[in-house]
């Protein structure tokens, strides 16, 4: 049994040597498979997929793999697609937001232009399908194409929910199971397919990713509120700028008065953001605790994602899966 | 034998007669699974998918697979699938285009915006995968996932040939099959795999939907320097105004002079795009003959459609293939 927290401080890095030979192999079907006759589409894909990125949802399907002791290659091939439904949604996210800025680069939209944007993601996102084909296994194809399609809902589910303070933590909840949870769920449940593992193993690493994923995105939105852009290659108070509605801003919200209220209506409502509203909001957030208890909660799933994989043997796999959880909940501090 | 051009006046009214029966099928599917818990989503894709299309490629593979006989009802799905696909991609070319006007109707882009357009695209795209899942063959996953790579490298392909005058006919040529033929193709060579017939059966279906498609765009592209919103529910000049570089541009530029070139040079590299110098295009078409021999190259391709389906057995089905050929290269007139 491992507790949260105690085995700090926590960093990526097992995971990555864990992962570091096959995720060797998973870059090679990276580079091949973003290649095109058509130049513009290497340059863009690989301005993201080179930029620096922790590849976190290939690794978790090549460490839920080394978790159950698979000795093949074929999650090479669907770690790298899933990689490139990442990309794709990132290329859209971008396109979506208005982005300018991501992992401290210019984003491909400023650079290309939204359209080489959405058709550079449409090209990455028929390659994974192509990648899976090519792997044949239907169950994944399903696994996946659901994850895609679910991940798609929860961005429009979002995209209605902009600049609405009356959105519900379970909503919200609902939105980034959607478009965060889903896939890294469908990263990990893919390596249970190809080891052939019983369905109960293939629920369990599917909720240790869900449960990561959650924890992930709260902490991410924790961090909008407390980073700036050099720490962490995103703009802090992207999230504020654009009337986003995450959980720091629910909880400070629902927990605020009459006139703490009408703040956050100016603010995210009526899109008040310049610099002193965002410094008032980080204020707001610290006294009414709306930042600490996102933590918290990201803390509440990081250790249901831990236990989820409680059942599956000791080894450095099982070690580099729960010290990523505690990276992950450990990240804005 | 049929010749092109012998049986006029042409109508698709056949092809709609002959796939009635299974289009019901095809639209409850296509219903069916736009459906999502968030609301914007079916409106959005209902507002194009049931805005007056005419289901060409749907309809398609559900006329190859009566010209082979098929009794089975697996194409329903794969028609919807494909049916997705074609709507993921107008939703997103709209997008990139900066379209206002599709099917005389507003563009979903307008009415709810580029972001909402991105990603029901998205949406649709990954149920047209879980629907090809769903009916379970890797052939028609690799045919279609393929073709998707395709279209999106075809869309990126004409991306960066925009307002390039020196675009030779070959490069359009592969664009076009690319960016239209290609899910044709895949459209009616999917119902021969799915009536389990030998390969020579798919690729003569494959090469009707090629060629049928390359003269629907050469046409496409002739239309919209004939053309105007009221008759084609497409603006005239929309890809003049957009500098796309299109057959009939690039016929009037290889066959004008000196000072011909430097109109198309100011009309289309610089942009100089108003009614008046829409006019002096479309006169200087009429000079050059670039709209009738855009139209003769489109017949080319629409004899060759029909010869590739010459083997099979006549009957209703093979009468409204050849029609919709027919159709297709007279829209114009």
């Amino acid at each position: 049994m491992h507790r949260l927290g105690s085995r700090p401080p926590a960093s990526l890095d097992p995971m990555v040597a864990v992962t570091a030979h096959d995720m060797n192999c998973v870059n090679t079907v990276i580079l091949d498979r973003m290649q095109s006759d058509i130049p513009l589409i290497p340059k863009l894909a690989g301005h993201l997929i080179a930029g620096g990125g922790k590849r976190m949802r290939p690794m978790l399907t090549l460490a839920s793999a080394s978790l159950l002791g698979y000795g093949g290659t074929r999650h090479h091939r669907l770690a790298a697609a899933v990689e490139f439904i990442h990309t794709a949604t990132l290329l859209h996210d971008d396109v979506v937001d208005g982005s300018d800025l991501r992992r401290g680069k210019r984003t491909a939209n400023i650079i290309w232009g939204n359209p080489a944007s959405v058709l550079v993601g449409d090209f990455l996102f028929s390659r994974s399908f192509e990648l899976m084909v090519e792997d044949g296994s239907l169950k994944v194809l399903k696994i996946l194409s659901n994850a895609s399609a679910v991940i798609a809902e929860g961005e429009v589910n979002q995209l209605t929910a902009i600049r609405r303070l009356d959105l519900s933590e379970e909503r919200y909840l609902e939105i980034i199971g959607a478009k965060t949870a889903a896939l890294f769920a469908a990263a990990c449940r893919i390596a249970a397919v190809v080891a052939e593992r019983p369905e109960g193993e293939e629920a369990a690493l599917d909720s240790y990713g869900r449960n990561l994923g959650i924890a992930f995105q709260l902490v991410d939105d924790a961090i909008d509120y407390v980073s700036d852009a050099g720490t962490m290659g995103k703009d802090a108070g992207d999230d504020f700028r654009e009337g986003k509605m995450t959980l720091p801003v629910i909880l400070a919200y629902a927990r605020g008065d009459a006139e703490a209220r009408a703040f956050w209506l100016r603010a995210i409502r009526e899109g008040e953001n310049g610099e002193a509203m965002l410094a008032e909001a980080v204020q707001r957030m610290r006294d009414t605790r709306a930042v600490d208890d996102t933590m918290a909660r990201a803390r509440h799933y990081g250790q249901r994602a831990i236990d989820a994989i409680g059942p599956f043997a000791s080894g450095a796999a099982k070690d580099a899966m729960i010290e990523a959880v505690e990276f992950a909940v450990a990240r804005a501090y």
